[in-house]
């Protein structure tokens, strides 16, 4: 047994060890030569190709269920993308090569397009490049990359995991999860967190280690190789989850908790697990596949598909947030050497508030129309000016309350004055911790920093926290941070008024709220900022 | 006369009006047809074009002096330069297109690569831009870009300058300077101050507006429309400035004025122009256009040119801050989505810190054999653990005193334990301005945000500030805004305990501090925090 002990940032709670398998790596590059004999016949490899793979997605999906199979249902439809084959099949006579090397080329246009895209976009890069691994895999005749069946309960490694890789997993034989990339917000974390499997994810040095067996602490994020013939170790589970559906501390205080939605399937999953309301509404779904600017009907309309399962409940609708970090056809934005700091979100809408304004009136039928209790938040506002700007187009547009999100530390530095400008704030916690940090959330490089539970960012928090304090205002999280049991008490007590999250996440974080009074939670809060390190103040506020 | 009024971001303070000249727009794309008769002979016209626009650039440098001589200079070596004249004379024979073209395609294979790199290689991009199009005007016997020549006082609008530009101007001439893009740490900027001119950047609307006469403020960013049949009006110069050479208030409160350098010129600049010490002495002059990394006798040779100007006095160096921002050749690091939030700085060196021992071994060599009081300090550092690992190795290398920048807000933040763990710190306004309001430093749309006067940005300074005054620990300031007179005040007010800048701010800055009792600072200091805007700090402070 080597001594090797890692560490990386823990994102799903628990502690279990047990042997290890390793997922595994990516295909890499298929060769451009041999030109194939027949090119028409090389081409038309493609299409099948991608059916057996939608197939054997689609049957995975069918023996899933919950958030399993909608994901491995997304990923099968990603495989039969009709614009993807098409393209691969144009290559393969174009260029004189074969289906494996088209079907990677083709998938290298529309990853290259989302990585520069940035944010969400970015994140889909790893889908894309899992689907375009099992086409060529299937062409090639060898087994897909992925998570190898398993036969005993497990530890899982990996670079990073795709979707479909978390989806398929039966967490009875998956005693815990470390990656070597990833982040806090990558998709690894959100599902772990929601299957209740210990994860810890931008471990470094994790796939250069060969420990036969490693014991994974989920809330520490260190990671420690075990002797392989002890018997593996589960982590302590917490059985089905008992919350009431009304977000509050044992004592009484309300902190409302939310979902996080961006399209009508969203919406449903965050109703049916009971949700007080959506936190974040994101209108992006509305625009990212026009090739011009939706109508103000056809924005209405979809937006209130999302808003109907929310009749009479409060719903936070953020406007468009584009940029040339998420680049929209009809806006035709120069490409920036940072998209993540240049003109996005309602910076967007200041040369184009005709745009905003069409969406704000849309935004205003579809609150009529589904009988939502809607308010209205802008992203990416940085001063008081701009939210005081933003906050009288939306009352000129006769929206009852108009808020925005706080993800630029200037916001939270101002946050009292912003308050002053608006009826509500709500912190977004990755973005906000992206520039708090300067660390890009796309890159496993610097994913560390990018600890909601740094204590850096928990004072930016904490700032605004006291602000809404003071001018009676609600302030609430919108970032994956609110998805954590342990910091939602934390931000409880920083004067958090409510928490949106992943569909996944609200039974935990509701169950958890009541577990602690107001004071429990402040002086968790209180232990939280004064630590030094991400890793302590998650310690100090588990033992306050 | 229209009654437009349009508003920008002061960098150059004074008030002035007069009848306005436009700076001719850089020039479009040339044609990449016809097809040239002879190629070599296309060909063999690019080295004399360059050459007849070396002599003309030579000639204004010798009719100039200081800065402007320098930059005059520094802009005909780049017209000269060998590679850009063999790469634009190889273009014409591959692609059988004119000299004209070739030299557009030339150099923007150099502006690609400079505009990847961001930060102070990105604002290199509009030098080449100038060059190529001085060029490309010389080979097609047209009128070159620019400023045309002034017969009477005049207020300059341009897009933005070009350095030739600015340093071909005769302050007698210019009655103020108003550009549509840049930003306060633009070239326009830097140079309009060291001239005295009133300047104002990014002004959104300033070249669609046809005002035959402008008044410019300097000081509060306005520019008005005036009868063009007015006088001109011309600011009040405030003639020779008087400054002992220590930097102190009224009352003799100490506040070192400090200069910032980056190769030996810089030095003696900084020394000549009564410079305390060096506040910044940036190291990557030492690397750029190294293949290999430069072996520590080389590093240690360069270092001791720049610190020998400082015998006896101190100067802080900062360790490389390279990274995907500022690729380095030897260094290979992979691209980034957004390289202004990678591995840079600190960052390069926790995956090498070989390269950071190799420097500290040079610049602990170059300390000794210059006799200057040698500080070091990193850069990008986020949090007091990285703090604390930085310092350690500083003091490993037997160097006296660690430091580190603070231009990442978390490191603002937790500024008090940041200065536990090193013996001081340095604020860059620049990079933490663009962090703190997730704008660009380089994107003109989004300058505005960038103006150091925003109170997010003084809040933040304050508390580093008042971290320095609880640990009795020096805190410096070191980008743009030190270099700003009247907010040094501010900034003394604030608790910083030095400030760094180019050589031409040094005795500007030093003799406005002279002006004014800490107490005075102080006040102005608490009314800038407490105002809304960044144009309402400015009013603020100075009424105070």
């Amino acid at each position: 047994m080597s001594d090797v002990q890692l560490s990386g940032v823990p994102v799903s709670p628990g502690r279990a060890s047990g042997p290890v398998v390793r997922v595994t790596e990516p295909l890499g590059e298929p060769a451009s030569t041999p030109p194939p004999d027949d090119l028409h016949e090389e081409a038309a490899r493609i299409a099948p190709a991608a059916q057996a793979v939608v197939a054997r997605l689609e049957a995975k999906a069918a023996a899933a269920s919950g958030d399993a199979a909608t994901i491995l249902s997304t990923t099968a439809a990603m495989a039969g993308d009709p614009a993807l084959v098409s393209q691969a099949e144009q290559l393969v006579t174009a260029q004189n090569i074969p289906a494996a090397r088209a079907v990677y080329e083709a998938a290298a246009n529309f990853t290259h397009a989302l990585a520069s895209a940035g944010g969400y976009m970015a994140e889909r890069v790893r889908d894309i490049e899992d689907v375009r691994d099992r086409i060529i895999a299937q062409l090639l005749g060898i087994e897909p990359p992925g998570v190898p069946e398993l036969d005993q309960p497990s530890v899982l490694v990996a670079r990073d995991l795709a979707p479909a890789d978390t989806a398929g997993l039966d967490p009875a034989l998956v005693l815990a999860l470390a990656t070597e990339e990833g982040g806090p917000t990558s998709h690894t974390a959100i599902l772990a967190r929601s299957l209740g499997i210990p994860a810890v994810v931008a471990v470094r040095g994790l796939l250069a280690n060969d420990a036969r067996a490693l014991a994974v602490d989920g809330d520490t994020g260190v990671i420690e190789a075990v002797d392989p013939s002890a018997p593996p170790v589960v982590a302590a589970s917490g059985g089905p989850i008992e919350w009431d559906g009304t977000g509050r501390t044992s004592d009484g205080h309300r902190v409302k908790v939310l979902g996080n939605v961006g399209a009508p399937a969203d919406a449903h999953a965050a109703a049916d697990t009971g949700a007080e309301g959506v936190g974040l509404f994101r209108t992006e779904f509305c625009y990212l596949d026009a090739a011009d600017e939706p109508t103000i009907a056809e924005q209405r309309k979809a937006y209130t598909a999302v808003l109907e399962p929310f009749r009479g409940k409060p719903v936070i609708v953020r406007t468009l947030d584009a940029g040339a970090d998420k680049p929209l056809a009809f806006l035709a934005q120069e490409t920036e050497p940072n998209p993540a700091l240049g003109v996005r979100g309602v910076r967007v809408a200041f040369d184009r508030p005709d745009l905003l304004d069409r969406q704000l009136e849309a935004i205003a039928g579809a609150a009529a129309d589904s009988g939502a209790d809607v308010s209205v938040m802008a992203p990416m506002v940085a001063t008081a000016e701009e939210a005081g700007w933003f906050a009288e187009r939306v009352r000129a547009a006769g929206i009852a309350r108009a808020g925005v999100m706080i993800e630029v530390p200037a916001a939270a530095l101002t946050a009292r004055e912003v308050l002053d400008a608006v009826d509500f704030v709500s912190i977004g916690t990755n973005d906000l911790a992206q520039y708090t940090f300067a660390a890009d959330r796309q890159l496993g490089a610097v994913a560390t920093l990018n600890d909601p539970w740094q204590p850096g960012l928990l004072r930016l928090i904490g700032l605004v926290g006291d602000a809404a304090r003071e001018t009676g205002k609600p302030a609430g999280v919108c970032g994956e941070a609110a998805a954590d049991p342990l910091l939602a008490k934390v931000l409880a007590g920083l004067g958090i008024t409510s928490l949106s999250m992943n569909a996944a996440s609200v039974r935990a974080v509701g169950a958890s709220l009541a577990t602690a009074t107001l004071a429990d939670c402040e002086r968790a809060a209180r232990a939280a900022l004064a630590a030094p390190t991400a890793a302590q103040a998650r310690v100090a506020a588990r033992e306050a």
